[in-house]
């Protein structure tokens, strides 16, 4: 398929800018030829506009044709075949095995979310009935279920060119709920964004969907999605990224007018505790287990272990000689674009300069764009002491923190900010012993892991892949699981309707068979 | 009981400070003797600090613990008995069966956040076993359920002194969520406050609750509630009052490090849509339910019904001789404090001086701070051109907004800010001819009433009382009925945990018999 290097706008192309950007091939150093136009004022007005005007349809539109057309974005998508897997691990560095899997991601978290709206009874339905006869007053009939919010604006993520990008669980889940979306394409993989948006636009068209559902605009530097964020038409925004950016759109949003929220995944450090139990039992084990996970896909997860926490004592020693082992042993990799190479390298360069850090650790260096693995080392007394250690650095790095005491392992995990996940490594004694510590874990994170490791979020309706700020802007909501939905849903309430202006979900008899809290009581009646 | 004027700093009284004030009876316009001593700084970080230590118990205490307290808080405040209704009604020139009407809905939502905790399904446990033999990787155990968020700041309500402030919903919501509070008195109810907190402490020694559970303090002016928003120890704000007091907090908010969610509730002009069908039916019935609604408790809920709107035509005159038969038949009625009767005037005087505004009605005058009822009309077009016309005047104040066409009444009701609630008038041929113009005014509020009044909000499982923007801060929440508690709690994921660590909610077996999410399907097993 052509590459054109336009916005889409609804069922149109558009591109009358000037300017432009064009993707690199962080493995091989080269531009790639395709020029991608920023989107002029007048587009982004456009794709907003079709944006409300389908909105209008898309809001009373049976979740069963919604279904029908994720369904089919997902088989667009494998219909692009080998020519999305090339473009996609040429513009983002990462391993043909790593895409396809990452393809499958996106495809069930598509499959996913038209199974949860075939079921239907994600609408959270709930039904008063009235008493008329009540006194004081009559107790109105109240019927109120979840209804979309409007159009949602999804940034594409450079880590996951496929899975939380232009079709990925952001989109998925806000046109699950009914919301047209509007992408901003990540200037990393421009490519890999026009031709799965050719799918879903293909989608769109076969199943029916108004003009409009989905649009995705090319920009360079920051002002696209300003403009997206500040603009009135826009209800809500979905972000996957780097604190710096996600704060600032969070900030931009907040000052609006009719302030809108941000729903930004900024990344975390997701600190491990090792127990000392399990680190009699089992230390070269943990050690391979976490070096495994450290240097994952070049450390390039939100979930990447970044903080390794431990109380000092005699199997420590064994620990630190194995995950040193481990890492030494590791070559470099690949990283997803030249920002974040360089970022990684001026952290790294500036931790190590620290006379409170030792470096315990260091994999093989060389490659175009390639990170070598780290592991390094500070007292718990000094990591109090500098919040500056407790950033994440996005790479394949690790900080093991050793603590003097459990006092002192409680203050720091006290000290810690919000995170997205936190793992106890634990054998049966360390439960008995530092079950204190266990429960002060709970605080951390919005996950909470034993004897794993943080890297590998399952898509279900459990999962909770949203932690206290500044791991995300709003851990009350997940960005991966079937509750992602509630992300881009309000409740809305009638109040004595008729029935025939009720949505089907509210329905005397209910007519869709779902789940609703009937008087209190949950039942399918 | 003696009213000390003193803060309630848990289980301590405390009042240092110099600076205090008085309260104020709107019905005789006497100042009232006692006087509340302003919270010092360190009486400000002593409650913060002990809600801190208390949420450590609390955030495990079983859900049946925290039941047994509210029900507990509702006898102690009927223990209060006719002292506290005097002591209301003085302070808010609000009719004694208004204050024991509002008490019984006070003690009625205590009880009613206690069934819920009873029934335990509340925190919504969600369970997908794991598969450790699934290919390419293992699916894990993961296990959610809402957990609290900490320390909530509740600003208490000038127009419920009861049902909205010291132990009203936003308290009886964020403790059953299991959150320590800390009260911020209103200025206006200081001594009603007081006999409140006490029953409120009162009921957490008998029910073992931990020191610091509960906390009440006085201030002067706005620099105590500034420094609650913004204390690092604060997880969490409700506010029920004015756009400008809910923006302020909310905004203050915002710019804290660590932002944190304040749901207020500001208000609202609730339009009320009279379609021609039912005006030809009904108009005289339609006009003396409104003006009911329009003058109930002086205006001042946020549920009353600021805008009227219509279409011209032959009926309508007929409705407006109707209405304004009923308005001017209506007496003075006494507002709650200087402030807002002040106000009121301000803003009535304001908008009858303008040309494009002619009064058609109002009732008649004098008394103590009392406020005569009002309605107003303005053209369809001249409404839509002045937003000023759109912001709500709060007490016995309405504005028939009369359009000339259908379509015109689609760009009335595109223009309304959002709304708490919207009403449409309607008998059986509106709903055929108006289909359109019905289902446009779902966008508008968090609750669509049809052949009602918005006054009257039913304390259940379905309310929902929260629009959007600028109705409320979050129209994703209610802060009437069961779900809000949800605002007050976040999810928290346990990834393999061993089966000593998990809650009870969500351990093998369901040993508290509560609906959970087991691999996508509801049960009670």
């Amino acid at each position: 398929m052509m590459i054109t290097g336009k916005s889409i706008i609804g069922n149109e192309l558009a591109g009358s800018s000037d300017s432009y950007i064009q993707a690199f091939d962080p493995s091989s150093g080269n531009i790639l030829q395709e020029k991608f136009f920023a989107a002029s004022e007048q587009e982004i007005e456009k794709a907003i506009g079709k944006a409300k005007t389908a909105f209008n349809t898309l809001k009373y539109m049976p979740d069963v044709q919604k279904a029908e057309f994720l369904e089919t974005i997902g088989n667009e998508i494998m219909e692009l075949a080998d020519e999305l897997v090339e473009r996609a691990c040429r513009e983002s560095g990462l391993p043909e095995a790593r895409i396809r899997g990452e393809r499958g991601r996106t495809v069930g978290q598509l499959k996913m979310f038209a199974e949860l709206l075939r079921e239907g009874s994600w609408v959270g339905a709930r039904i008063d009935t009235a008493i008329p006869d009540r006194s004081p007053a009559p107790k109105p009939d109240l019927r109120t279920m979840l209804v979309p919010v409007g159009p949602v604006v999804v940034f594409t993520a450079s880590n996951f060119p496929l899975a939380f990008s232009t079709a990925g669980g952001d989109t998925a889940s806000a046109l699950a709920a009914g919301n047209p979306v509007i992408v901003k394409a990540h200037e990393s993989h421009p490519g890999t964004n026009e031709l799965v948006s050719k799918a879903i636009i293909r989608a769109a068209e076969k199943s029916g969907m108004p003009d409009g559902t989905f649009s995705s605009l090319n920009g360079v530097g920051y002002s696209l999605g300003e403009k997206l964020v500040t603009h009135p038409g826009v209800s809500s925004v979905a972000f996957t990224g780097s604190f710096k950016g996600g704060k600032a759109l969070y900030d931009l949003a907040q000052k609006r007018e009719r302030p809108i929220p941000v729903f930004a995944e900024m990344g975390s450090t997701n600190p491990v505790v090792i127990f000392p139990g399990i680190l009699s039992d089992a230390s070269e084990n943990l050690a391979s287990q976490l070096a495994g996970s450290i240097t994952l896909g070049a450390g390039q997860f939100c979930t990447n272990p970044g903080l390794i926490i431990a109380l000092e004592g005699e199997h420590l020693d064994g620990f630190q000689s194995a995950l040193s082992k481990s890492i030494s042993e590791t070559s470099s990799q690949t990283m997803l674009n030249k920002g974040i190479f360089e970022n990684y390298l001026n952290k790294v360069n500036d931790l190590t300069s620290r006379k409170d850090l030792d470096i315990i650790s260091k994999g093989s260096e060389g490659g175009e764009l390639a990170a070598f693995s780290m592991v390094t080392r500070v007292s718990g007394t000094d990591f109090i002491k500098n919040p500056h250690l407790h950033e994440e650095v996005f790479g394949p790095y690790s900080l093991l923190v050793v603590c003097n005491s459990k006092s002192q392992l409680l203050d720091v995990l006290n000290k810690l900010e919000g995170q997205l996940t936190t793992t106890a490594m634990i054998n049966q004694d360390d439960i008995v012993n530092y079950t204190d510590v266990l429960n002060e874990m709970r605080d951390v994170a919005g996950r909470l892991i034993y004897n794993g490791v943080p890297t590998g979020v399952e898509v279900c309706y459990s999962m909770h892949h949203g932690g206290p700020f500044p791991a995300t802007t709003d851990g009350r909501f997940t960005s991966v699981g079937t509750e992602a939905i509630k992300r881009f849903a309000r409740p809305l309430c009638f109040q004595d309707s008729p029935e025939e202006l009720l949505p089907e979900a509210l329905r005397d008899g209910n007519p869709l068979g779902i789940w609703r809290t009937l008087d209190g009581k949950l039942t399918q009646e």
